[in-house]
């Protein structure tokens, strides 16, 4: 839809613009109002190029695209009716939490793996540790790879799968082959797109699912969804959305609680919605809240940063790691919650 | 605590700063670390002239206050187990669910009274109805005094207290006289101090409770408590806060939710935090949602626009506004999640 | 234009819309797309409560208007080459610089008078001078009815027409009795609508203008104009903009500098825009780089805070005055930027 | 300096602090306060899993670092009076100003080299062309390795440096290999910290200068800084910082513009300041002023999009790009508010 600064266009104006989206296949169509005429274009009507030249002409206001750009990701795609299944269990079926360390302390081994025989019994279906993690400053603790092998190690010990961040192709390469089920995309790489296309491709037809991160800043939602039609385009669709706090921060919290952004998701693409409470909040006092509010939401899961021991976590452990008893105890909350949400997808007018 | 552009005061700057505050009765200590020396102040340090003074030296680079400034609606203060009674209901000891419409319409007295009966029996524990409102466009519908006849007959037909906004010591006057129990400070006016003193005196020791909107724009805690700490210090300590969503827009929904505000309010203040689901998110489908999420997040109530006949409404009501049908459910659900909640005020580390 | 959530409104749902428009007399004209339908709304497309309804179907996704709302303070209204005269000063001509004390200090009256003849050396065409001042706390000094005689009487001595805040009726009687020639409406009431209604009538054919600020937190430019469009409905369109920062806050400044609002206002309204640095900024020292960026966004002019004596001033003086001294070279380099900026009037393919 | 929840630590809680603090070398200093008392840390403050620590305490509101956390580009580093030289020019010393296509189209070699010319003679001193470019959408125009011959004619036939956006690790190699002078890393990759370390590593003491873009969201000046500290780090200080807008968009631009940035940066860091106008604001006739306000903010330079035909180009360019004749004439004016900019250096009480 073109809108014209003027109320109507000239002559000439309306042959340049019809001349200009001709060149795309496409037609206008004017729509005479009262007070302005606007103008449809009927056809590819997201072509960039074609977008751009008329947001170049100095008669132009603005152009409002119209239709979806997803073509995997959509809600009305092909897609729209696959599931994701991790290990054993299939995601949207019922509360998918992840549970674990931020960061895996490498001289403390023994910590991590408690944790993880921990979380597995207050219920997790997942275990997250951060081999590697992105750091504010160059010289914090950056991760290492040796890590890995303790993240394989919990994998094997409980049988459950594991998740990890990766930030490059490196990272990559050695979380594909060392058996990892879950790579994380963090919010500083949520639109770095030559990541994004190599985890799609590193991924395709391995059974390796990917969470990505919202990225930081209120970006628009498309852009968001946007960011996971380069992982399916690149040869994975196994992808979950994770909203995770954005900036700017509300006082008192980490970030801007973003789980409020479900709903909206969900009505434009099939993806499932695992949120991350513990970013968003950057306090383990205010992590059962918020997961309690993004299943409250719709989410499918939640991500919690659990710790055995919070005080000997490094990274963000020990400021936003809940304890193993008080996750469980958040577990039988968040399935009373699944419950209660379950009328919303038939009985009432709500989204779900 | 004062924090110097260079590592260190000179002795010159050091005298300066000390006869400043020597003025109001304050004294500096001196803290030397290692890189640089910052310079506490002890004694009233959030005395605003003196703040200012220090501000304004050109070697200063910012002064932190670590006090609160708040005297009665702090959490810590005198009044820190007052509790609000409105109608037959304690807030804070159930849900506290206000339900009817954005908007009365003079034209339709009846539509009014039969919500209002409806969100009764739904479970409501106050009635909405806005005699006035404001309205972006000045040649848009603005209220009627006429309406607060229909507000005050749904009063009395129900038994249950009523609910309205004043945005002017007019309105204020005639609301107060008509026997409204709760009465609303709009988003537009949460910041309109002569308002807020004029509130504060006119409902004096008269048993009308104060619903206090966040305003819009994304200011911080302090200053929406600050803004309840005028009605108190004028005569009215019956605050309730209200967040109802802030600019800037999640697109998607009317505003941008902030729900998630609730525990950093309760972990500054005693006063009971009422969420506004409607006005969040801005349409009827969503409000359930957001409604669940702002109990899980400790809110001790909603204030939700219900409509027995959405598309009659006038004002928002079309466009936000649940059916009686979904409210009841959506309390019932509003109870299971408060019995959720209890758990997190005894027995975990998480904040109520 | 609405937008439907699935490609295309079943033959029911369009009878639906079509009964609901028609109501309001307008009409519907389908748009057939490749991928989907929309649908342009003929008429008054933006009478609310048609909106409303619309948007309240189930299968509705989004209206777009595309009319201006605006009715006097539109670019193209009957009133866009309306010129506002200030005292001697035909605003737009050449820059309008307004200056003076944030808050006049009732027990140092010769303070504020030896400020106003030195800003009037300086060069400024107005001066400013707070009689009543918000402050976010009501234990702070709010100001004192007898400052307006101090006011009164800088505008006496020198000659220079005088501005001050109101927040309600009653000191809006008081300034438009004295003759203050400039009000100014803050941020926290830049929507308090009874406010602006007061104001528009109270000053109706009485030469005084009005300076309407932004409100806090970034509310959309539609909302700022239509805010201005309530005192011209009221019968005084002598209203400029003023932009002076929005939250949430850039660390560093007191507000989100937002003078770039400027180029876009001047898109959508013909009123003057006046930017206030000082309180975007709220440090002396960065007011001049803010306000020298206002005039290259192509502002009308800027209101600063000025003071004799920087140190003995009250309210935020002592942080965000400068001195009649730097505003002397400050005016001198606005000139230069004014001469500069006037090629983009008419040489360039840019907004003026 | 931490600040407990409760007026008080109590001994237990006191002791407990201290000997967190001890582990790393730190030691509590008490701070007696009229309502409260706080503690300030001696030593490495900043210690990351320490301050982590602290925070993981129950009574623990908060934790305030008060030194710097830069090591090279602190404003007060030994590199701060480092200079970078780009061709012939030294940044800071005259307006560093970059022009040139958003995208190469390698299809039109001719239309870059021409531009490129163009762009000269209008004075600019440095050429942007990109050959890869970041797009929302995984179907778009990518760029394309052949781009690169001709950014390297264009510098050849020209003599100017050229500047170009590199993504990944296979486009550093290039373009370092190929002599590109300037890289540029975008708002997406701003916290990609892998890319990061790998630029600084390979463009150590090889004269390439890096122009970091700041990260889309608001996120907190240090962090930006932070970001070209992993450069720097990595071996190569030669970082120039440039703000280009941040979301959320303030509408009608493309994003809120940041120039205002710009002194903050300067009160804490050294780097040179390069301002990117038309990616802020996104359209063309709103470029000029958005590139003077930079300049009256204090920037050492702009980037701009300028293309001798902007409706053929690619990419951004049809909307954003000004043509060479609109960049010749605001050079000019650039340097004339270079000259007026060059008082606050000096005179006034003005952070330059």
């Amino acid at each position: 839809m073109i809108i014209p600064k003027e109320p109507k266009l000239t002559k000439e104006q309306f042959e340049e613009v019809v001349s200009i989206v001709e060149e795309y296949n496409c037609r206008i169509q004017p729509i005479e109002g009262h007070h302005r005429t606007i103008y449809a274009v009927l056809g590819e009507e997201r072509e960039t190029i074609m977008v751009n030249r008329i947001l170049g002409l100095d008669y132009i206001d603005r152009f409002d695209a119209v239709d979806s750009p997803f073509k995997l990701m959509d809600i009305h795609s092909e897609l729209a009716h696959h599931k994701i299944k991790i290990g054993d269990h299939i995601v949207g079926e019922s509360p998918f939490i992840i549970a674990g360390h931020c960061t895996i302390d490498p001289k403390n081994p023994n910590l991590f793996i408690e944790s993880a025989h921990a979380v597995k019994e207050a219920g997790a279906k997942a275990i997250r540790g951060g081999v590697w993690k992105p750091r504010t400053m160059p010289y914090s603790f950056q991760g290492d790879d040796s890590s890995m092998k303790i993240l394989i190690e919990a994998k094997e010990q409980t049988g459950l799968p594991v998740d990890t961040e990766v930030m490059d192709d490196h990272q990559l390469q050695i979380a594909v082959e060392a058996g990892v089920d879950i790579l994380q995309i963090g919010a500083r790489n949520a639109l770095n797109y030559s990541l994004l296309k190599q985890v799609g491709q590193a991924t395709a037809d391995k059974r390796i699912a990917v969470l990505l991160k919202r990225s930081i800043g209120m970006g628009p939602i498309n852009e968001f969804i946007a960011a996971s039609e380069y992982i399916a385009a690149g040869g994975n669709a196994d992808v979950m959305l994770c909203p995770r706090g954005t900036s700017p921060t509300m006082d008192g919290y980490r970030n801007y609680p973003d789980e409020s952004i479900t709903p909206l998701l969900k009505d434009k693409t099939w993806a499932p919605v695992i949120v991350d409470p513990s970013h968003s909040v950057g306090r383990a006092k205010f992590v059962p809240s918020a997961a309690m509010a993004a299943m409250a939401y719709g989410a499918d899961g939640v991500i919690i940063e659990t710790h055995c021991d919070p005080k000997r976590g490094i990274g963000d452990d020990p400021k936003q790691s809940i304890t193993p008893d008080v996750l469980r105890k958040l577990i039988q909350d968040i399935d009373q919650i699944w419950e209660i949400r379950k009328h919303y997808k038939k009985e009432l007018p709500v989204t779900a």
